[in-house]
Order: C-alpha cells, then structure tokens, then sequence
C-alpha cells in the first residue's frame, strides 16, 4: 500500500502514513500529543496547525474557525485535514499537549499535574443563519459535549456578552466535569490554585501555578482564632454552645485564609480572581469550623464528626474571595480527632503504599501519629498539646525569630537562636533540646524534678549558678537578661519541664499503642518520620533522649517538613492524589486513645525522661 | 428440597421458598414490592414488618435499629430476616412501594409517577462507641450510598443538629442523586411541585403532590412584563438595550410565579417550604428572561438562545420562594422562537411516536406550529400575534369572564357570553366567530373589506342594521350600548378584521410550509390538534370557514386544552418524561419561516377569507 511521508516542524520528526489518514493520527505516531479536547471533531480548534507543503481544500468547518488569510497560509485543523500525500507540517506550540510533572520535595519523587480545574482558550465559529446552534451548547459541544450542566446559572448569564464582544474567541474555566466560567480572550496562563493547611496555631497558604504545579508564592500566619481559644477544646465547646461561637470561629478562619491569600497574590503579581480552587487541609475541628458545621459531635464521646468525605463547597459561600465561582476542596477526615492534615501527610509520605513497618509523627498544637504496615493504616490523636508550639510554657513561642532552638551544655550553657537576633523566648525543639541536655548533666532528674542548686554539686559553676529561685520557685536560666531582647531572663520552670513530660508521654504511649495494634514493638520501625516544623527544628538525638520518640537508631528518624502542607499541595495538583487522598481516609482505622486498654499506664509510663525502648 | 411457607399478611398471600430466603426475597415472589433504599444491607430500616409467628433471634443490625419492646412484638427488617421455617408477616402498608400513576387527561393514557423529587424517612442508628461514623456518612450509607456529594452546604450544616434533636428520625430530600435537605421525623408525604407555563400573556400554575403527581391546585394570572411591552419583540428589545431591562423583566416573571405559588400553597393548605421543584415551560423568550439570560442573540437574525438544553438552576437564585433548597427545572427549548412551551405540547400529545401525518397548532401570543410524521419532526413559529388573545383588536379581551366567545348570525345576530354575564368584549374565539359569519352572510367580503350598510341589501334587517360608521370608520356592532357591561357598543371594525386576516394567514401559511417540507399538502394531515385556550373555545367550523386552519373533515380536529402546561406537570411528574423532553428538543427541526423560499407568497396567499385547501 502506498505511504505517504509526514514531517513534523520544528522538530523535524517524520513518519510514513497510509493515505486518509489524519494529520492528528500522524501526529500521535510521531510521538507529539496535540490538544484535542472535542475528540478529533473539528469543533475546538485546539489542534491548529500550518501545513507548510501539501496542503489540500479547507473544509467548510475550517472555513467556519480560520479566516481566508490563515486558510491562505495553510492554516488547518490537524484532525480534519487527511494526508493525501507528502506533507510538512508545522507544529506551534500552544497545539502541543505538555505534561506537568512536579518534584516532590524530600521525598524523590515525581508527580503528574492534573489539576481539576482546567483552562482551555477557544476560537468559536460564530453562528450564522445555518449554525443557529445555542450559545452554550455551541460552547459545549466545542468541548467535546463530555461536561455536565454547568451549575452556574452566572456563567450562563455572562455567556451571550462575552461570546460576541470577545468575536467568539473566549477561555472556558472547567472545575471537574461543570463548566464554571468563561473570560474573554485566551486567560488559559492565568490558572491558580492555593493549597492551604489550616493549623490550630498557624495557617499555612501555597498559590500555586495550576498548568504546572509550582508554587508561585508561600504565605503564612497565625490563626486568629487562638484569640478565642489556645486549644481544640475550648474552640469546641465556644462553636458547640455559644450563640454566635460557630461565626465567630468560621469568620476568624476564612478572614486568616484571605490574608494570607492577599499577601500570596501580592508577592506573587497574581489576581484573585485568576484563583479558581482551594484544597483545604487541617484537623477534624478545624475543617469544621471553616465549613460552619457545627463540631457537637466531636465535643464528647463517641467524637464523632459531621463529615467524613471530602467536600466541595463554593468559596464564596465561606467567605472566601477569589473567582466568584471558585471552589474550595476541603479534604476527607478519618475521624474525630484525626484530621485531613493526617490524610494529607500520609499522601505527601506515602505511606499508603508502603512497605516495612513505619510511622509517621505530625506534632503541632495536637500531635497526630499514624503507622503502616503494608496495607494496614492505623492513626490517633494525642492531646500532646501546645507545649510543642511554645503554650503553657512560661517563655514559650513558636519557632520564629528570637526563638531559642537549640541549647548545649558543656562548662557553661550554649544557646542558638532562630534568626540569629537575640533571644525572646524558647520554642518546642529548644525546650527538648535544654531538658534533654539538663537531664544528661543532672540538672534534671529522670523523673523531671529540677533540683535545686545545693543538690547539683558536680555540675560545672556557670551552669549552677544557672538555677536560680523566683517567687519559690526554681528556675533554670537560659539566657540572662543583658543577652535577651526584653532584658529579662529567659528560663525553663519545674512546670514547663512537666509540661514537656506530658505532651512526649502521650506521644511516646500514642506510638507504642498502635505498633501493638500491629503486633510490633517501637524497637522494630524501620522508618520514623517527623513531619511539621516541629520535626524540622527538633535534634533527633534530644527526641530520643528525653524519650519522646522510641530509642531507634537516629539514620532510622527523618524529618519531613510541613508534610500536611504538601499534601495539600498534592491534593490540588492532582485529581489522582486526590481519590487516593480520599482511599486513605476510608481505609485508616482511627484509634480512640482514651479507649484503649492499658493507655493510662502506658501514658504514665512513659513520663520518664529517659531514652525509652 | 425442602420449602417452607411464607404467608403475607393482610392480604393472606403465600409462597413456599426454599430455607434462608429473606423475607424480602419471599415478598418478591408474592407480587409484594417492599422499600428497600439501602439495596437490602439492613441499613435504612423501611422494609420493617411484623413477624407473627415463626420469628427467629433478632441481629445486632435490627437490635440497632428497633426498641427492645418492638423487637419483642416481633418487628424485623424483611431484608435481614432469612425463612427457617413456616413464617407469617405482616406487611405495615408504609413498607410497601405503592406505584402511582397519573391520568393523562384528554390525551387516553396513563403515565408512572417518577419523580425528581424523592422524600424518604429513616431512622438511622444513633452514634455509638463501636460506630462512631461521621453524621452524613452515616446518612449517605442508609441511603444506600449512590449519592453524589451533597451540593447544600446549608444542609451539611443543619445535619449536626437535626439529627440529635429528633433522635435520628428524619425524612431526606432527594433532588436528583443530590442529597438537597434533611427534615425532623417523618415528612415524606409533604412533597410538592409546581409545574408553570409562562406565557406571554398569562401564566398558569399546577401545584402537584409529587408522590403521587396529582395536581393540589391551579393558579392563573396575567403575565406582569405585559405592562412593560405586550409582544415578545418589545420585550427582547427592552432586556438586549435598555439597562436594568433585563433584571425587570426577571423580576417581573419571578414576581409572578410567586403570586401564583401563593394563591395555589393557600388554596391546598400546603407550606411553600414543601415545594422542592418548579418544571418550567414558555416561549424561549420566557425563559430567558425569568432565568435572567440576556437575549441579544434573540434580537435579530439568525436568532440564536443562550441555551437550548434543560437547565437545573436554584429557586433562591431566581427569588422564587419555596423550599430554601429548591430547585429550577428549565425545560428545553428548540431555537430561537420555538420554545420549551413547544416541547411540552410535543410531548403531551405524543406527537414524537406517532403514525401518519399530525399537525399541533398552539395559539396564544404567539403561534407555535409543529407538523409529525413518523419519525420526522418540524416546528415553527409564526408572528400570529395576539389578535387571537384579544390585543390590537378594538375591544378585544382574552377569554375571560364577560367575553363574547361564540357568534351566530340569522335573522339577528346571537352571542354567547363566558361566565354568561353581560359581555364586555370579545375573545379570539368569538372575534374567529365572527368574521366566519359575517363573511357566510356577506358583511364581509373574501378579501377582508367590510361592507358599508348600502352594499349590503340582501342580509335581513336586523343585521344590516349593526353595520355603523364611527369616525368615518365603518364598525359592526355585536352588541348593543343597553346590553353590555359598560354601557358602549361592543363593536368589530375594518382593522380588526385586517388583524385577524394578518393573523390567520400567518398560521395557515406555517402550516402549509412545514407540511411541504415533509412532501404533504395540508388535506393530507390526518390528526389536527389545537391547543391552548383559543383551541379549547374556538368553534372548528369557523376556523375552517375563514382559512385559519386547512378545510379538513371536523373529525380529524381536535382541541386538546393547555397541552403546555400539560407538558410541564409530565416533566415534573416524571424524570423519564423530563429525558424523553430533552430528546424531543433534540430531534425537531427548526423552521425560520422568513428564510424559507415562498413564504411571502402562501402569506398572501393565505389573507383570503374563506376554507383553504
């Protein structure tokens, strides 16, 4: 049978093809992916291309999509036109499909970028007194006629405007299968998403670049409705009983995620309106509190909450300003106390698919811990508390600037300070970091007693004279006043140590409970992973020391950075990750802690401030 | 193998089964259809029966879902419960799928009652340590989870606290697959609809008890746009140029649906809060203005709609007051002035599975025509205009109380008046009467000129004396000064004979274009329905006398009332009508009349008073 030879430009790329077939089919044998979102019907126009030589008679559907001077200059449809013998033909780059894939930071891996908004730019015919086709279904039909209904009666209204002031040339918004909007002209670049993981102390944003998956700017701040409450608890019982609690606590939560969207957009040069989708990570409670759902259930026994699944809600119902009808994807929970931010680090680690026996800590106001073993998933949520943050510690703050974050001590006491200013305070990894060294010279007994000064003969003179008593109470102090930014001292309590020994405890018996679910010891992990700043800051040696993670070996411990985040970030990158984010959801078996055989002992246990096995 | 007897009671049905057979399965066999939502997985709880004798231990399922007193009386799930030997049950009339099926008036057949709307009352399993499921999983799951994700924040948002309060015994509202609302105990009979045709001139109501489609109450009134112009041109030209036109008409339409579900909520006794859907019908125009689209495609050639597919749209988004989470059913349109009010015609009479040659002429503002034959369908609109709804004619009045609807001339004339009080004007009908009779008796010529009372020498006295010049102007007086309700003459005069020569023609012309493109001349049509109101009071013989409709045998005319609005109580009544309605306005081919070789000739042509073959 006679071949006909096809020539691909600008990259030159030939391929020999039987007569009849389409320059679209050719293409594909080549190897180059051309738009072709209406299915090779020639109603998009997605797949323009110039036929350099061989060009036959334009169609009357590519009469209808190119005017008579790019007909001249052997404008076709790729799908359409059929080779009839030798031809050239040149590619432009906007007809080419171009795979996304975006890095995975720490974690050496590679996702593809499948966002589930999609951007196209159309050129429409214009209808005529023979194509008196209907606005949208003009529309709909040139995308290929696969979407549902659109359900916004607004991009319906705007439809027959923009159509004819733009000359029919027009991008349509798609958010999943339903059309959302259409803008004039080609805005298919102007694609953002922002992946936000809303702690209950800090809120984290990513605006991110939807075609491609890359983070165009990061911002970050305090959530606003600490003012109403440092803990879970007392938001529940504020959302749960007060009148007015829920709007407060919802107003405060989507008023921080504008904030922050607007300093993004800001550093970004983005606009808001170009921002179409949210993912939303964060915990059962705050996911709650975002949506307005009122959190009754998960104020007492048996925790439950209103929502398990994912849901999609229009951001302009929350609040929310970015495209009137972007939507924000709040991800699945797994539990009461065990959040979408749980699911999300098990997304970003992978530890739905994995193998061996890991576990994964996320330690923030609450401290999550999830393990795996093949396809087993086990996860709880200790109320480790905010001692890690910096609460209920007497000089505690969050691990910013002026925050000390690592201490040694050798004949005196040595101290590092977040920013390299000049301290204000301690944050979680310093506070470990000074009771495990305090604990290694004596300062600190075993079972968290500060001993008092006449008690510590051999500890070297300038870390004694370190102890000081304030109001009855001993103190120990790690930087004094000349040093710090206010001039006051900085120093440990008995208190805080005991703080300290609360919060690890739950952590450490959190572990071990749900290694025995599995049958296994904490000594048997082969990965540990930290996951949140907390993790980033903390030395891994100090974690064991103290006993807040199982004595393994330290090549055995990893910190992986604000995990939740990440797969936040995933989870709008990706409709994929996205059903494997809502896969994990259904498949993890949430513990309740506090119904568990044995926890109180465990819990007491491992009050110790000892490496524990 | 051994069977066991399975006895239903009250009907006292039996079957013999085989051993662990559910009681489902066994009702099944006995003609019995039980509810079973969940698909049979002991979850929804609404196949509950009384077992009478031969009940077995309850399982943990039914201990869940039935008090220990009940369980004792021997209430079972029919799903769960499996036959272990000789069983007698009995059947609670609420566990029975009762299938409803409406009438279909005029038209001699029945259809199923399907409808979009599906209200279900459940008792779910109250949260429990062992089953702390979050509160819509756990609803989605007795549902049987087929469910899309809720779309109803709103309700996502009561679901925490309605549940508790009516202690897991609620009633769901289902609008197509989404989970649209949740109501404290059993509410599944409070289930409306309201299917509207808006015309241009009037709009009519049905409210519809969805469970069983029969209709509670009708309501009609004026369309309110009339004050803003009385034909559709002005409309479109006031909602494509004038700023806020557009939004006024919207409100005007919307207004006006209001009133009516007003008048028919009051009539029935029934709450707004329990209407869930409105099937809306009307010329294109209509429903573009009542969902808010701008008709600039409308206002000129080639007249494209912004939509042709049904559109879904909330009750809230267009200020219709029913249930907060109401919904919109738009149904399709056929292009640019062949309307969904056509479709509903189409489908009310079946025209789109039928045999021979059928022709359905709506009248109203408008004049819709469509011609079927087997498997072909055309359709058009003519400008018939409004004559025939009493606009542009001297006296005219739609056909209301106080309208001459039928005319007789002998010795004298005789009329007829509606609601038989004195007259005030004359209707379409009577006006058709009218002309047919003065043009038998020779007051009128064929051409349309009425005779001055000195051309008129051989009509008897009486008659000849209505013949009346006013302003040099020659009138003929139906009704005397002392007979009518204001004291005035009820007078035709040379124009509104003209308008309704304009009118007719129109319509006879449609008719004869469309029966030519499917090869047929107008005496070959075998079935002739008229529709609308005019339809239901026009006298055939005149219709055929003055050449508004083809000279065929009266057998083969039949009137078949609002057939729209019939339409649009199907289309809410049935979701399978509602596809079979989106097919229709696939299928028919739209006709422009202006476009077509020849009009202007049959047009004038047509003017003749007198049968036209």
């Amino acid at each position: 049978m006679a071949r006909f030879s096809v020539t691909f430009q600008p990259d030159q790329v030939s391929v020999a093809v039987p007569p009849e077939t389409s320059v679209l089919e050719a293409a594909a044998m080549a190897g180059l992916r051309l738009h072709s979102p209406c299915g090779g019907q020639g109603r998009c126009g997605k797949c323009a291309v110039r036929i350099l030589s061989g060009a036959g008679e334009a169609t009357s559907l590519e009469r209808g999509i190119f005017a008579s001077e790019e007909l001249a200059e052997g404008w076709r449809l790729a799908c359409v036109t059929r080779v009839k013998g030798n031809v050239e033909v040149m590619v432009p780059p906007e007809a080419l499909v171009v795979e996304h894939r975006i890095a995975v930071e720490g974690l050496g891996r590679e996702i593809l970028v499948e966002p589930n908004v999609q951007k196209l730019a159309l050129h429409l015919a214009a209808p005529s007194v023979d194509d008196p086709r209907a606005d949208l279904l003009r529309l709909t039909e040139a995308l290929g006629g696969r979407l549902g209904a659109p359900d916004s009666l607004r991009m319906v209204r705007e439809l027959p405007g923009v159509l004819r002031e733009a000359g029919y040339r027009i991008t349509t918004v798609v958010v999943g299968d339903a059309l959302a909007a259409i803008e004039p002209g080609d805005t298919a670049q102007a694609s953002y998403g922002v992946a936000v993981d809303i702690g209950t102390t800090t809120v984290v944003a990513y605006l991110c670049h939807l075609p491609t998956g890359e983070v165009a700017a990061t911002a970050s701040g305090l959530n606003p409705q600490a003012r109403y409450g440092e803990d879970v608890i007392s938001r529940l019982r504020l959302a749960s009983f007060e009148a007015d609690g829920l709007e407060q606590l919802r107003c405060a939560a989507s008023g921080a995620i504008n904030d922050l969207i607007g300093r993004a957009t800001k550093e970004a040069g983005v606009g808001r309106k170009s921002i179409y989708e949210l993912s939303v990570v964060g915990n059962t409670c705050m996911t709650h509190l975002l949506l307005g759902l009122p959190p009754v259930g998960l104020a007492a026994l048996p925790f439950v909450p209103a929502f398990r699944e994912a849901q999609y809600v229009r951001a302009a119902e929350l609040g929310i300003s970015i495209h009137p009808e972007g939507r924000v994807y709040v991800a699945p929970n797994i539990g009461g106390f065990v959040g979408a931010d749980t699911v999300a680090v098990i997304l970003a680690s992978e530890l739905d698919h994995t193998d061996g026996l890991q576990v994964a800590v996320d330690i923030g106001t609450n401290g999550e811990i999830v393990v795996a073993k093949d396809t087993e998933l086990y996860a709880c949520s200790t109320a480790a508390g905010p001692a890690f943050e910096g609460a209920r510690i007497n000089q505690g703050m969050r691990a910013a600037a002026g925050a000390i974050d690592e201490v040694r001590v050798d004949d005196d006491l040595a101290y590092h300070v977040l920013g390299d200013g000049k301290p204000s305070g301690i944050c979680g990894s310093g506070l470990v970091d000074a009771v495990a060294e305090l604990v290694r010279v004596g300062v600190v007994e075993g079972g968290g007693r500060l001993r008092r000064p006449e008690d510590v003969g051999s500890v070297p003179e300038k870390v004694r004279r370190r102890l000081i008593e304030n109001d009855g109470e001993v103190q120990f102090v790690l930087a004094w006043g000349e040093e710090s930014g206010s001039g006051k001292d900085i120093a440990i309590s008995a208190r805080d140590v005991r703080e300290l020994q609360l919060a690890k405890s739950a952590i450490y018996a959190g572990i071990s409970i749900l290694l025995e679910k599995l049958g296994h010891r904490p000594a048997e992990v082969e990965r540990l992973l930290l996951a949140g700043a907390f993790g980033n800051y903390i030395r891994r040696e100090s974690a064991v020391a103290i006993g807040l993670i199982p004595a393994l070996p330290l090549e055995r411990i990893h910190p992986i950075g604000n995990a939740a985040g990440l797969g936040a970030r995933l989870m709008l990158a990706s409709v994929s990750l996205r059903r494997r984010a809502e896969e994990i959801a259904e498949r993890v078996e949430h513990i309740d802690l506090s119904q568990q055989e044995g926890f109180y002992e465990r819990f007491a246990e491992a009050m110790a401030l000892r490496p524990l096995p």
